[in-house]
């Protein structure tokens, strides 16, 4: 977590200490006082299919810009998990999508974050880069570029959606073992 | 989310802006920078089941003090979902579980928390008061004090992990519609 804005007063100088209350150590700020409490972050997207074909995006931005990925981002204060899976999607490939359960939840806790990720469809055949894509485009399984995915996690969801596709109740998988976890082509 | 440390120099006087790089407006503070996120917390908890009672704390702290309620609270740096609710049932009673799945995914936006309650079991039939409880009980179904709980996210667990006692897979609950989402006494 940025603690400030950039070019403000102070450098960031933290004490590690429990703060009068507290039952942790946290990062106090030396100077302001402020502590860092680094709760786990939580990350929103789906696998968005539109009947057998997957909506990848292109991400124009780092990291793993040029790669491709699901919709998916930080959620923010104000909405719910789902809505923030549709308001990712909405963002970054101008599409409306119907989430329709949860695949899978992914603890990534070196960088403290929790990736929540919806089985979801398109709510019509209408998507195009968003700010934050390069391009965005439907792929058929086999067309999935799988050597230029960004991140774990997508690939991750990918097989796992796989996995149960046909499924109408499914409990939602963790971070995989095995083959699949160590799999990814950049790890 | 706290900004600061009780005592320290200055008050909190924030000015809701967008900070340079960001997209949406926060809070800002004007002395010293800080940019207040407010990401959205975890919550991680469990219905802890020994045989056929359920494990219930009766809260030693505000807010709801004297009330019971499930093993709960928020999830820490570095620990995973599943270790965060297993640290819970350790820190409020001196009890190790068992995580089966995850029962549910209760959303609160208004004070930005997603709650997530997983199905567990006592691992020995031993546990006690913790710091933050007052005492710490089994309950039979008819012997649950469903007009002293503390929130209604235990009320719907509770009630939820019933309607699928006999399950082995389940796909998680969202927040109750209908008469369960009406019907916890404090609301
Ligand atoms: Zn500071
Ligand atoms: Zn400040």
């Amino acid at each position: 977590m940025k603690h400030r804005e950039p070019g403000s007063e102070h450098d960031l100088l933290f004490t590690n200490r429990v703060p009068t209350g507290d039952s942790m150590p946290r990062d106090i700020c030396d100077r302001c006082g402020f502590i860092h409490y680094d709760n786990p972050k939580i990350v929103v997207g789906a696998v968005v299919t539109h009947g057998d074909r997957f909506l990848l995006c292109r991400r124009a931005i780092e990291p793993r810009k040029g790669y491709w990925t699901l919709p998916a981002g930080f959620m923010e204060h104000g909405e719910t998990t789902d809505e923030g899976a549709r308001r990712e999607a909405r963002e970054e490939a101008n599409a409306e999508i119907r989430i329709r359960d949860l695949l899978a939840i992914y603890n990534i806790p070196r960088i403290a974050q929790v990736q929540m990720m919806y089985r979801a469809e398109l709510a019509s055949p209408e998507f195009s880069a968003g700010p934050e894509s390069l391009e965005v485009a439907l792929f058929s399984w086999d067309e999935i570029p799988w050597d230029q995915l960004a991140f774990p996690s997508a690939y991750w969801a990918l097989k796992q959606f796989r996995s149960v596709m046909d499924q109408v109740v499914i409990a939602p998988f963790s971070n995989p073992e095995g083959e699949l976890a160590n799999s990814f082509p950049f790890r």
